[in-house]
């Protein structure tokens, strides 16, 4: 029998308040750009794009942020997370690391995305907002985000990267049977979707196009406003109540992480669960954070750290972090929610003070960390998540041959019950790794898409 | 904000002991009779089929029995599960009645049946089977086997429904990603399936095809051995955690319940949900125990009380319990877990003693009712379990009515995230529903398969 051993927290230890690590960095983040002018952005942009309230946090120095008593009633749907032990994972490994998770796979949109969503749809339905517009790319943001405005009696429109849309059809089900609208994207709704439709027919989407498709909605129409599911120092604020749970969680069974891994596609899985540590990391203790990434898009790994658009038209505000160009199209991996040019400016700085460092992992070996871990304690984790696995099964095996003990607690941001088609591909021995992005790059092939196609 | 109200306990509160309601009830079951010679089944015969423990346990007139540590580990995986108040769901309807639901659906296979699974692998292991067959409908019954059986390291072979196997994709896909194998029901790999095969080709199958196809791989293998889902006494045994944690959950708060609902298609949800309160109800505690049932296949409402085989073919043993006949092939409607034509006996003898009433619901009424609470609450729940909502719906209603202060409480026996094909098809305006049963009857269409055909 493979335990998992289970640490609980008891509901009044929701947080109440998000953690906003941009005052204990070394630097504060370099302010985003008008696309246009190459200003810094002001607040009545920004304030055109989102509700009051995120672009007061967006900016925010305070280091505490206290959660409206509304969003923590909705995180008693499934808050506080369990932090597991993975004992059945260690012992298969025949590794002397202490492996953990946090667990935030019973979510009922099925990943960390809602802890964002919540608080995104009752700011903006506090503020009379009609309509939120966002951009998913498997559809775990989108889920969660229709999940939250239908609590909260508000609309949502997701633009779902087109090879998700195709290939995931029930996120996308899912979102409409909350009541809420799906396009994909590129699609003929926007003029940006029609523009890349006429170049290229069978454009498979990223999240960069999405986005762009989004903003030029909102843009179109005075009720709605925009809404990100990584990305912005907001969402990854709101998205500490994963790193905060966990902190205590550690303290409670007295154990100090030696790694805290988590993937990235954008950062808000990282920046939520990592963050809560840096301040600890800065004061001196030894946590090593490791961003497991694709191969096949390895912003933090392979990219570079300058200013960049956010989206993939180039019409959207410039943010300076690690990219690999904004015209990058990600070929169609099945870890759709990690197919991003671009990552969290606030990742990105932490990336480049060197708080945290990058892996990056190719399909099928990240497929076959999922499915191990699915067999060994019965959850199967989200491509996303398994990305993590994968890294902390490479750390575990260095401690093995190191002889080294380490406490190593990971990320699972979500479930993978609706990429089981995945995982049969996978299984089947049907599942090929995509074009890692060097070798992509090295045949000129990484910006095939963009507002020049 | 449609808030619900959450009601926890703690790890230290999972039951250490399975409730068994047989000795409480006004009569002691009916004995299984054998298929040929019409005596009761001896040990030995149960033994070939079944792990020894769970033999014991089929006819154990102790009150209590033991869960063991290690189930009890394997529980701690998500359980105990959270009591809510569906106040969104109050105000909707506004209603003068309390709803709450012992929520299921964050179970790792998605729904109650893993609580039985864990059991039947662990004493299967422990005994040395090398494998356990069965059957499954929609595929809950499967994925949790499945999952059970990779956790305690055996092997699991799950004869699925025909028309789940086809239409659920995800669900068998999940069963393999655990590492474990899944047939279609009729199919070729048995002389039944054969047979059935023969005479109609694209027959949809049913639990009862699915049963007789297991039943003959364990008759052809000495190392197998039968597995359960729902019907057995043992099965609702297991599932009793269900009740227990809510009895205790519903003392915590101050409540005592007026009407506990819950889906049945054979019985494990009921009786696990519902047996826990007999003894109270039998004291004198006013409960209505009510059973949610498909039109298309509305044994307890319809069907008659008496002996039958609990399988398709007729070579299984034979039980008394409500029966629509046991060549009765219910229509491929999306509750495949509710496509049966018998009830487990006791949860039959509960009914046919008067403690559990029945009614029976159309597809699309349980559909419209499921795709409102996923929009109340956030949760979509599995066809099943919103057969159950659709009773309570009209329960609250009458109360709305009768200006009835009621406290209800059903079971939210799983996750529908598996089913979104359903839901797409339901919201597009495409589902129809299945013909009842009372008009196929009239028909003359019921008996369509079995060996006779």
């Amino acid at each position: 029998m493979n335990f998992l051993e289970r640490h609980d927290l008891p509901l009044s230890k929701i947080p109440k308040r998000w953690y906003n690590v941009v005052p204990d960095l070394p630097r504060i983040p370099d302010d985003y750009l008008h696309p246009v002018t190459r200003e810094p952005v002001d607040r009545e942009f920004m304030e055109r794009l989102l509700p009051k309230a995120l672009v007061a946090q967006e900016s925010s120095m305070e280091r505490w942020i206290t959660i409206p008593e509304e969003v923590r009633a909705a995180y008693r749907l499934w808050r506080p997370t369990p932090l597991f032990r993975a004992h059945g994972l260690e012992r298969h490994l025949d590794t002397p690391a202490e492996i953990y998770f946090k667990y935030e796979g019973a979510s009922p949109s099925g990943s960390h995305k809602l802890n964002s969503a919540l608080a995104q749809a009752y700011y903006a339905k506090l503020e009379g907002v009609d309509r939120l517009v966002t951009d998913t790319g498997a559809g775990q943001w989108g889920s969660a985000l229709s999940l939250a405005c239908s609590l909260f009696g508000i609309k949502a429109l997701a633009y779902m990267v087109r090879a998700s849309y195709e290939s995931k059809p029930y996120r996308r089900n899912l979102m409409e049977t909350f009541g809420q609208q799906v396009l994909p994207s590129p699609g003929p709704h926007t003029e940006y979707g029609r523009a890349l439709l006429a170049g290229t027919p069978d454009h498979p989407g990223s999240e960069a196009t999405a986005v762009s498709e989004a903003l030029e909605t909102v843009r179109r129409n005075p009720g709605d406003r925009f809404s990100m599911g990584a990305f912005a120092n907001h969402v990854l604020l709101h998205q500490t109540v994963v790193g905060l749970e966990t902190r205590e969680q550690l303290a409670e069974i007295g154990k100090q992480p030696d790694h805290l891994v988590a993937s990235v596609g954008c950062g808000s899985n990282m920046g939520g669960f990592a963050f809560p540590f840096v301040s600890d990391k800065l004061a001196g203790a030894d946590i090593g954070i490791l961003a497991a990434e694709p191969a096949a898009c390895p912003t933090l790994t392979a990219g570079e750290y300058r200013y960049d658009f956010a989206d993939g038209s180039g019409s959207g505000p410039m943010a300076r972090t690690y990219t690999l160009g904004y015209e990058f199209v990600p070929p169609p991996i099945h870890s759709g929610g990690l197919r991003y040019h671009g990552a969290a400016p606030l990742v990105g700085l932490a990336r480049h003070e060197g708080i945290l460092d990058s892996r990056a992992y190719a399909q099928r070996e990240v497929f076959e960390a999922g499915t191990l871990f699915a067999r060994l304690h019965g959850l199967v984790p989200a491509p996303e998540s398994a990305h993590a696995i994968r890294a902390v099964i490479d750390l575990a095996q260095e401690c093995t041959r190191q002889r080294r003990h380490a406490v190593i607690v990971f990320c699972y941001s979500g479930h993978g019950l609706l990429d089981l088609g995945a995982y049969r591909s996978f299984n089947a021995g049907e599942m090929a790794d995509a074009e890692p992005y060097e070798v992509a790059l090295a045949a000129g092939e990484p910006a095939v898409a963009g507002l020049a196609g």
